[in-house]
């Protein structure tokens, strides 16, 4: 790629850019639009404007973004979100440090070298004006070198430095989290799993509650059996469905009635999507089926507590420290019985996962592994295989009444080029929910924890086929095909990636322009609001349901700032020029998102900030790779001091097993210097905490009070609790 | 080896062992040998002889051996005994198993075979009538050598049942000791290390007692800081010694008062050895310096308990579930500070390690790591260099008044065959000692945890350098001058085994003829104690001292009986006839050993069984070694179906791996569940416990009621407790 179409390729990104601010500034200020631009504000009960009004100026939320502190994020998205923030900003402090001194010595010290372009025919890049300002620039051998050495090094520790600063503040925002004195159902309770069978005489709800109040005399406080719910909670759906249906047609009718006072009731088929069979009164035959699904739902209620209980079980404690230091202690002498774990948010657990055995869990999970990593690196072969079986000849063969189209020479061109990219296209656009699937099928049994799972399973693969597949992918043919030498892996990155410079300087500067501002402008969301506000949505529900914002989505969004990071990383020492770029990605990133967390994203969840092991680890494993892409640059430089960058890699082991040792276990189990003291005791307190345990599905009153059940409060054994 | 020789050899042992046992029960009648066959029943209290009188029965210590139960080794002997017999039953219970398959199908099968004969000259060694019945007498690819194969599956399988089985005994064991309603004193206590510098303004005490009063507010009862002792303790050792020399004088003065009423005082020189300096009267003299060295204590005391607190304490709970939930859980969020562990018994803590910093115990332990691989691997080099320079030259250069003895040619000859050798036994004597310094140097706060790490250690010396060494070593050698070509260490060893069958046969006989025989008839502690009875005992105490009988010494004798576990296993296909003589070893040892539990060594710890984790893990790599041997030595003989065996040692990983995550956390922490209920609400009591803890250097009553020292009870801010 030359200047001129890099220059090209910049401005059209920037002329997008523009062009989605200005739509930003105009939508922003219609109110019927705030529904798309505040839903956090307004779902949490605030004005969608924080003054009340809509400002003249359309930097306001700049303003807003940059005036807001950790404490407001915190409050409007919890403390997940504050920690990607910890995420963008340390990304940002490393470019912006490690710009303040590679960009001004470097820069000059590659761009006055002209011992190459006397070689120049070795190359097979051109040197264009903007790789005379790269290491490239810079000849074999030259001791100009010393600068990139001394370089490399400024890089790894600006990183080391943030990272751990990183660390540390992620901590104290765990630490506060955790002891602010408000009570959280989760900070009573722990999961229990791999129950052992039940003995004999006994029921499984005596059999827990007696195991319990054996060893926590003082702070046991009640027990709730997991059911297999599976079949209650596919009447439950259907009876939601049918009230939701009974609603929307009840809101024709009355609208309907607005305008003709004696209209006819909505009527619709009972065949397949309205089409076919009969034709009923909508209103008379949801209200029937809500009647007929309600005592089906309350006669299975009953038959699951009492007769679908699983082993696994949710324990309930009057003490925070019971209940903080439970999980972290063995029970049973053996490992795979009776197995205590945090227990997580009572909307995030997994109720399904809860009573996978022991070793099907470990199992699971190394089948899963393997699956990813069949996917990762074969995931090629299948689009492959999909887009033969679909090629036109195929296609001819299967819908003759194609022929006529497919058959135009132009058409056919550009379906045939289309169609393994089509393949392409849906199994990327799959493959984030493929991963969370995968990572719920390990049998975890917290919702963000499967995110987590999804999201790591994400960065590999993005980094090793976008980056190293852009990089690597193209020399490594080159290389079987000329050279005939073998070169590790190493050296073969080092020499690929000086030639995919220019295009990842256009990849970056893409993703912020055309990428932050589709974010800021939520062009589409709008879209599709006001579409479905138009066509679908009856009443005030549905529209509410067209308008809800989802989370911030970390299993995607981190793994693609993760690449970016990788890419600012691997090429800071040989294009300095993508620091500039990279800095800009993360600081535009932190405003665009900022604004985003305190006004747009309702969070899902909460962690305390259990993903930062995830991105702490993988910002280490940039790193590593970073100074192996180096070593390896140098290599090919022919350098002789190349050896001096070894430490590094190694230096960067021992920073992560040093932060390992120190902060893993906190992000695992909490530490009970920060459980706040006292007891809970009344026991209304404690039945809140218990009722907001119980899954939709099961919760009706008059199921509550059977006892002997997985939901009752006393078993006969344990009734002195 | 021929089997002439072979029977020499086995001949010779037998005679030895038959002159043991004569001596054995000879001595045994004498009641003055009493103290040194039955230390541990008189130091227990319990007539040396169960009945009351000697019996004319030579046989009845075999009688009484196999009498006892398992709950008496617990009781005389302790927990950590009784799992070493489970050891010592399971490696008999593997031999008689296989033996029982083995013997039987494949003798015949190998001795039958007569393929072999004929093509003879290929091997190096010659068949004999014992090599008849070994697995090398069946031709290749002969298919005979399915029969092995089965076999081989066979002994794997006996392993696996017989390990498990013997590790669900060894649990069950542990969870009745843990469970036993007897207060002991770690039961009560845990041990904090890495405290943070103390806070401006407050004492270590009142920083320690404020953070565990905050965190259990109910349960902790007072702390005691960990001082640095050393001085105290040289001054305390210094007073010990005088006051036994003291004693010694006194009970010389009092018999020489018995002969001659009014003899002389005893008197010594003060200088070197007692030879050189002033005369003096040894009584007056030792109450002079024990009076001076009693001050000096008493402020030593006062000044350390005020002044040399380290970072490191011991906390006591009035609660046992809160002392063993504790070391499981995090207390600080860093998990490099206020580390929480089990206090070992207070006769077993080893206080000089308690104060050593997080990373400096993770340091130490990669350094002495890479000591102990140093010294396995390269032991020799050493070894040469000492007997280098102490070679008969250098000594007549060094000593010349040696000459006119080295120079006699007999002796030099001897001498020359001897010094290396000298070295050698020297360093091997020696080893053990080496091993368990470097173990303590680990940080390990407990002496049993420093135990079995150098145990581990000696393992893999034992069983690298004899096993490994005396098969492949000298067949290295000869493949690397004669083949040329490379072979993998598996094949290589499957070539080696063979040749050194014979020697091992008469290796583990000689093992359990002399090697029990000397155990049992405690030759050499019987005459250390006569000897020194007469030559140097004045006290009871120096009496008592001459015969304490020491403890079982798991550290070295483990991983002697492993290495012929590993040994008979390694054979155990091979060669079958090395079987039945594993099995008597385990046997007869299993036997000697009762009978020393029972009535000879005293347990200086209890560690509950932990020492079964080592066990079990090295048995397990013993059977993954024989299991790679036999896909070797199969590929030697170049059987189609050697891939058979592949699983095998797949197999023992994943068996491994499921014994790890099944009962490992047990033998780390302790379960809840076998925490003894209830709380032990009297002072007194915790007094007792308290008082346990203190080191005998700092046991001044006069010192304990000083306030605002490592010892005392109340801290300002922490005096509501």
């Amino acid at each position: 790629m030359d200047s001129t179409s890099f220059f090209t390729s910049l401005g059209t990104s920037f002329v997008i850019f523009v062009v989605l601010m200005l739509l930003f500034v105009l939508l922003l200020r219609k109110p019927g639009n705030a529904v798309v631009y505040y839903p956090n504000r307004i779902l949490k009960g605030l004005d969608p404007v924080q003054n009340g009004y809509v400002s003249r100026n359309p930097f306001l939320w700049i303003r807003e973004a940059l005036s807001s502190s950790q404490a407001d994020i915190i409050r409007m998205s919890g403390v997940d979100t504050a920690v990607y923030f910890v995420f963008l900003t340390t990304a940002l402090g490393i470019m912006v440090f490690s710009g303040f001194i590679l960009l001004p010595t470097l820069l000059p010290v590659a761009a006055t070298d002209h011992s190459v372009r006397s070689n120049n025919n070795t190359r097979e890049w051109s040197f264009n004006d903007l790789d005379k300002f790269a290491m490239g620039h810079v000849g074999e051998r030259s001791l100009r070198l010393w600068a990139f050495i001394i370089a490399t090094y400024w890089v790894s520790f600006v990183a080391y430095y943030f990272l751990w600063e990183a660390y540390k503040h992620v901590v104290d925002l765990r630490v506060e989290a955790l002891m602010s004195s408000e009570d959280r159902a989760e900070q009573f309770a722990v999961l229990v799993r791999d129950i052992p069978p039940v003995p004999k005489g006994e029921s499984r709800k005596e059999q827990v509650d007696s195991y319990f109040s054996r060893i926590y005399p003082e702070t046991f406080y009640r027990s709730m059996l997991v059911t297999n719910n599976r079949e209650v909670n596919k009447i439950y759906e259907e009876l939601v469905g049918y009230k939701k249906m009974l609603e929307r047609a009840e809101a024709i009718y009355a609208r309907s009635k607005e305008t003709t006072p004696d209209g006819p009731k909505p009527t619709h088929k009972t065949g397949l999507f309205g089409i076919l069979g009969e034709k009923v009164d909508s209103i008379e035959f949801y209200n029937e089926k809500i009647n007929d699904l309600t005592s089906k739902l309350e006669a299975e209620q009953k038959v699951t507590l009492k007769e679908k209980q699983e082993c696994s079980a949710i324990i309930f404690f009057n003490s925070r420290l019971t209940a903080a230091s439970a999980p972290q202690s063995l029970h049973f002498p053996m490992a795979d019985k009776w197995t205590v774990t945090y227990a997580p948010e009572p909307r995030q657990l997994i109720w399904a996962n809860l009573p996978t055995n022991f070793y099907e869990r470990i199992i699971r999970r190394y089948v899963i592994y393997t699956i990813v990593f069949v996917t990762i690196f074969f995931y090629m072969i299948p689009i492959g295989m999909v887009s033969a079986l679909t090629t036109l000849s195929n296609l001819r063969e299967q819908f003759p009444f194609l022929k006529p189209i497919v058959d135009q020479p132009t058409i056919k061109t550009v379906l045939e080029a289309y169609l393994p990219q089509l393949a392409l296209i849906i199994f990327l656009a799959l493959l984030p929910k493929f991963l969370l699937f995968l990572s719920k099928a390990e049998g975890i049994p917290s919702q963000s924890h499967a995110t987590r799972a999804a999201s790591g399973k994400y960065f590999y693969f993005i980094v090793l086929n976008v980056f190293i597949g852009v990089t690597v992918g193209s020399t490594l043919f080159d290389t079987l095909k000329s050279l005939q030498h073998k070169s590790s892996i190493v050296s073969l990155l080092g020499k690929s990636l000086p030639g995919s410079a220019t295009f990842f300087l256009t990849y970056v500067a893409m993703k912020f322009f055309v990428g932050y501002g589709l974010e800021l402008s939520r062009i589409v969301p709008l879209i599709m609001f006001h579409l479905k506000r138009k066509y679908m949505c009856e009443t005030d529900a549905e529209l509410k349901e067209a308008w809800s914002p989802g989370d911030l989505g970390y299993e995607t969004r981190f793994p693609k700032d993760m690449l970016i990071l990788t890419i600012c990383l691997c090429y800071s020492v040989i294009t300095p020029l993508i620091i500039p770029f990279g800095a800009v990605y993360f600081g535009f990133g932190w405003l665009v998102l900022r604004n985003q967390a305190l006004k747009v994203y309702v969070p899902s969840f909460e962690s305390y900030g259990q993903m930062w092991l995830h991105m702490h680890m993988r910002v280490v494993a940039a790193l590593i790779l970073y100074q192996l892409t180096m070593i390896g640059y140098f290599g090919v430089k022919k350098f002789y001091y190349t050896p001096l960058l070894i430490p590094l890699p190694i230096l960067s082991f021992i920073y992560a097993f040093v932060c390992n040792k120190k902060f893993y276990r906190f992000f695992q189990s909490t530490a009970l210097e920060v459980v706040p003291p006292g007891e809970l005791k009344e026991v209304s307190n404690m039945e809140i905490i218990f009722n907001s345990f119980i899954p939709p599905c099961l919760d009706g009153s008059a199921v509550k009070s059977h006892s002997e059940d997985a939901l009752s409060q006393f078993s006969r054994s344990a009734s002195n609790v």
